[in-house]
């Protein structure tokens, strides 16, 4: 069995800030050499998130719509009481969404759709240097 | 290590077509042999998502009209206006709810409860044929 | 290919009680000397789920919120009118926050923020005695 992990930085410009990371996981499915196996993209910290996504403005666009419907950056938030740094709704939104994803490695290929990315999202209502985990796990 | 997959194929009806897919699963478990590992279920697409849910038609319409509130077919979606295909919704929802699911295999058995079932869900504006990898690894 | 999984035991309270689960984790994961793989938490039940937060009262709190809002206790539920156990908004919940959640192990430890915690949301409508099953995949 192999297992091969890569660490990808990222500067992001928080406020939903969406990132096509697919070309840097599938250089590092390649570099594992992993021909069959899973990969798990993680985002380590409490206000970003892993999806996927047609990655195209409007798309991108719509979906950032329907993270401010159900997490408001306006809204009444008990983390911002607390801690008075202003993004609960970064935490919620984060939560909602996920830190981690893992996609099946078929024949040396992540299994995507034509027009499907993996994107990472973040929250944070301030820029971040992000660091994403790529792990490989197979043979 | 055993790495097993099976691709599963469905004709589904769109707008959030909600099917139980749990025997297709279980039977891929079997054939694969696998103990003790874990299943990843993915669809590829960007207009389809992977979850669980007691499969029984109360709870099922619930999710829909949740799905409906979060992510309406009637709204305004940047990428209808872009490209005139009229599934901005479909994206949203997708992204929303994630393309893959895993979930442990402890001695040959899928370790579910017993009111819940993996569902695919189909986002889409229009029937589809869809594609569902099943991937098993473990030993 | 060490596969190892332990079940842990926890008395919920329902109502989306929230409760951090990393230390059974991360001692589930030293039990298993994994040094490098993956670790997939799942709650099997169709009225609870499993993600990460930043959990301080605040947070927790503004993540029920949503909930309530996303799937109100007090709406109409057709799966509340066919079995009458008024959990209807427990079932969507869980839906959509989904069962499982995986994350890499690297060099012994969980790949977390430093203010990220593995969490357990029970979204049914009475105290439960719940399993979580932490199964650790690796070597």
């Amino acid at each position: 069995m192999i297992i091969h992990h890569k660490n990808m930085k990222l500067s992001t410009k928080g406020f939903t800030d969406c990132r096509d990371i697919t070309p840097e996981i599938e250089s590092a499915v390649n570099e594992s050499k992993v021909k069959n196996g899973l990969v798990t993209v993680m985002v380590p910290g409490s206000t970003a998130a892993v999806t996927t996504i047609e990655f195209e403005s409007g798309a991108v666009s719509d979906l950032k719509q329907a993270l401010d419907r159900l997490a408001p950056m306006t809204g009444e938030y008990a983390h911002n009481l607390r801690w008075g740094d202003g993004n609960g709704f970064s935490h919620v939104r984060a939560a909602l969404m996920r830190p981690s994803l893992s996609v099946p490695i078929v024949d040396g290929k992540l299994c995507l759709g034509t027009w499907q990315q993996l994107i990472l999202l973040d929250f944070d209502n301030r820029p971040r240097e992000r660091s994403v985990l790529i792990q490989i796990l197979g043979e």
